[in-house]
């Protein structure tokens, strides 16, 4: 998967779990795409400081989701949900059953 | 929901982010129905450790749910699948791909 999306997906999933700091600095560097030096200005913190807030969150996302699996589950669910989408539109029933049951057994 | 169902669905979903002790301790509790005594004594510790223990768990346990909502996600996204199921049963497509946008919205 694209490292970008990975990343935004850690924190569209885990973000709820950091603090308010981490989360910030995250969204900031991943998502608004700021330097560190700009993030620290920004909070009026070192270049360091920044740095070791990002590697912290980054740490904790990767424990959470080698526990709870979010993101592999979210990038699999939505795979089936594709391919069931595809055999709706051509109508095909017995291919839309099969995708569903592999989608339940994943939920 | 029934209580039992939702305790259990919080162990399936939390438990790994649990202490190895707190893991054992839970699972005694709400999944095999031991008393805080026997807990005890399997585990060598007082019925206030247990107690303790379970206590910790099950406020780690709404914490998570509060921020994660991974139990309320996982039943809502069942009730679709559910019902995505009865109107694939029925063939009707535009129902089942009615459902189908709400579940991808979910996920």
């Amino acid at each position: 998967m694209d490292k970008v999306l990975y990343d935004t997906l850690l924190f569209d999933f885990y973000g709820a779990l950091l603090t308010d700091k981490q989360r910030d600095v995250y969204h900031m560097y991943f998502c608004e795409d700021l330097s560190l030096a700009e993030i620290g200005e920004r909070l009026g913190i070192s270049r360091q400081a920044v740095n070791f807030s990002l590697k912290h969150a980054k740490r904790s996302f990767d424990d959470y989701e080698e526990s709870l699996h979010l993101v592999e589950f979210h990038v699999r669910a939505l795979g089936h949900a594709a391919d069931l989408a595809v055999a709706l539109e051509m109508r095909d029933f017995d291919e839309s059953k099969e995708i569903l049951t592999e989608l339940m057994n994943l939920l």
